[in-house]
């Protein structure tokens, strides 16, 4: 059957989502259609905590209601091609759909690792699909041995929400040599590397997998470093890749680092059809590179530009570049990261200084409730640009960050931040005469 | 005796001690003093949190370490008058010292309320001075009966944080019809209302104290609703008055609401004398009106610009205004302001256009310790620049206010905010599909 729409979204994940509710903002006047391969999908970043934190795993679900308040109709089908020449896709069930204008959100699958054995049962790929999960949560809640496989952010947080089920042994597997290396420092990482130990779990850094070994159903696993643990089960806290099949068959371009490649209005190389969220290219925001950030919240940012820019570009709606904003939780220690490390910019080139402040996030310190707070930020030597910051203490931290994040993206400068008027009070921030942001600035400037 | 010192800093706040450490590191070839009416200082803000929070009201003392650690030398006496011809200060315990530079730093002081029996015992007004609270806080804890006088911030916070002693029966009045009225429009300083009400704190709003009736010791008190109340004692929460004798008598400028009139590097009248903190004027951001605006934060945020400014004008560290931002906590609500309210935008002229967002601090909300959590947005129609904002909710709001502070000092827009890169957490914020600042300001934009 033949249908026909006005916009097309494909992918039913934030990024697609937030377009469709976009593009019905900007263009009332046109019908917005989402398609959709996943039925019943769940929020990204809540998938660890479906594991135990969450009463029940449908808790993270991922609703229609804000899709159809926006008046934006759903299908659930999967496309399988484009056809651009006729401005149409065709799904699996059979049906085309033609388009005026085109959004790919269609996200990243985890890679594929070549380990000896990975196919075997027990070992899970993370999919955005609930009922997919709900089957993994059952097993894994009855395991004994689980291996998280990768030390990044969602292996992390998957070490960090098992370590809550009493009776799993859990073992946190990285090939570097420390965890969540690519956003933070050794003086970050090693807080959540210490919070992960206290709570139990074996941090196995520095380690390859060699192979999975078992019957059919995983049982071992051999490292590099020459012994064999046991695991009933292993979650797969890897990289993803971005899915561009569908793309890449539809002739469009990929960028460097083979994701589809957008401009500044996230129009891939055909001016009908826009990319955004995991499948999409993201330039850093300061090296001007191509990188492989895959985010809930920049894909929804991004939504939001190609929403808007689908008929008529509106300059203020650009893409300026990713600034690979993220923060995590770990048993009560909040770690926040945005724009570039420490680590990271020297060796992208940049000159730098840093400058750092520890304190309270309450004062005087004795109030109850009093969280130890570590701020570090990473300016452009010359220039006094702020290009990076760290955070870690308690809760406000995670708004912290995003402090940081507006810092970053409006290029503010070392004196600026040093003369930033905040808001501080007792029970909510330390003392104004030492406000960690302020101060941390502060430390920065006197070496410069 | 006559003593030398290069910059001569009168007032030990945070304002006081700032600038002199400031001093100290832009130009470490001078001597700086600082001398300080009151040995045992108190952080203002802290200065409820002495009555019930903190086990020891000394947990809240200003000490010298920093100073010391800056090598500022430290002096405790009164300074009685400058003479500017000599430069030079003359002191109570009639010692004098010259200064090359001079900064005022000498705070404010609680007005004078022409009440009848304002004077008597068991009427406190809040002073700066650990002693002195000591023998406040003892009295108020053996208290029926307390009236706090002002609906503002200190009013609210010492309502909320008697109400944590047992057996003390609490009244809060306020001559203006809502509490914190200044700082919050009607929806956010509603809530403040409700949760006191809520702690059995009896609100007078729309009230103003007749009389003060009692033997020498306060006993009742007579309202201008003609009832007469109980209370043994009553704690002046109102506003302060710049301190302006020292300057007044030296023949330095005041500005038209009669605080010291300072230039944007913090310069009086006299180019070697400098004011800071509550005792200096502050111009709006947006209005460029002289406002009463006393904040320990936004002094340290002068603070820094005067002491870089002292011998040598840095353009980059100028004073563009102040944004008027605050936040409070009561019994677990936090309410946060930045720039202008609604209610302030219209009556001052400005055409605006307002969004907002209610959300949650958590997601999927059924984490647990989730709080609702609600951002305000006062945007300028025209531009669509942001003016100000508002928070209410759970502790991260005590760093949101901050978020918005800086966007505002950054006269960020709609479509930027529209736009933002945060980052987003399970445990740490809302969706990133509905980060409440985001939303509030597409919210706004939906309006424009």
């Amino acid at each position: 059957m033949n249908k026909k729409t006005d916009v097309l979204v494909i992918g039913g994940g934030p990024a697609g989502m937030i377009s469709a509710i976009t593009a019905k903002r900007y263009y009332p006047e046109k019908n917005v259609l989402l398609i959709k391969s996943i039925g019943n999908g769940c929020i990204p970043c809540g998938i660890p905590y479906m594991f135990a934190s969450l009463k029940d795993p449908d808790e993270n679900k991922i609703g229609n209601e804000s899709l159809e308040k926006s008046d934006v109709a759903v299908e659930v089908d999967e496309v399988v091609s484009i056809d651009r020449t006729q401005k149409q896709v065709i799904t699996k069930k059979g049906d085309s759909y033609s388009y005026e204008k085109l959004i790919l959100a269609v996200g990243s699958s985890p890679m594929k690792l070549p380990i000896p054995g990975i196919g075997m049962k027990g070992v899970h790929r993370i999919v955005k699909d609930t009922n997919y999960l709900k089957k993994v949560i059952e097993q894994v809640r009855l395991s004994k041995n689980v291996l998280v496989l990768g030390g990044g952010f969602i292996g992390v947080e998957f070490a960090d929400e098992l370590s809550k089920i009493s009776g799993i042994n859990i073992s946190l597997a990285e090939v570097l040599p420390r965890l969540l290396m690519n956003s933070f420092d050794s003086d970050f990482s090693s807080m959540a590397e210490e919070k992960l130990k206290s709570q139990g779990v074996r941090l196995l850094t520095n380690t390859r997998i060699e192979e999975i070994i078992g019957n059919g159903k995983v049982e071992k696993v051999r490292l590099s470093n020459g012994t064999t643990i046991d695991a009933d089960n292993i979650i797969l806290g890897i990289g993803s890749i971005p899915d561009t099949k569908l793309a890449v068959n539809a002739g469009l371009d990929l960028n460097r680092i083979n994701s589809i490649w957008v401009d500044e209005y996230m129009r891939t190389s055909d001016p009908d059809i826009f990319a955004i969220g995991d499948c999409a290219g993201k330039t850093d925001f300061f090296t001007r590179k191509a990188v492989p950030v895959m985010l809930a919240s920049t894909a929804t940012s991004e939504a939001r530009i190609a929403g808007a820019n689908l008929y008529r570009l509106r300059v203020v709606r650009e893409n300026r570049g990713t600034i690979s904003i993220y923060s995590t939780y770990i048993n009560g220690l909040v770690l926040g990261s945005a724009g570039l490390t420490e680590s990271t910019s020297k060796k992208e080139g940049f000159e730098t200084v840093v400058g750092s402040c520890r304190g309270f996030d309450k004062h005087p310190a004795t109030l109850p409730g009093t969280n130890s707070t570590h701020v570090k930020l990473i300016f452009s030597r010359k220039s006094g640009t702020l290009m990076g910051g760290q955070v870690s203490g308690g809760f406000p931290c995670g708004a912290m960050i995003n402090l940081i994040g507006i810092a970053i993206q409006q290029r503010m400068s070392v004196t600026e931040l040093e003369t930033l008027q905040v808001a501080t009070h007792p029970y909510l921030t330390s003392s104004p005469t030492v406000y960690p942001i302020v101060i941390a600035a502060q430390n920065a400037a006197n070496k410069i």
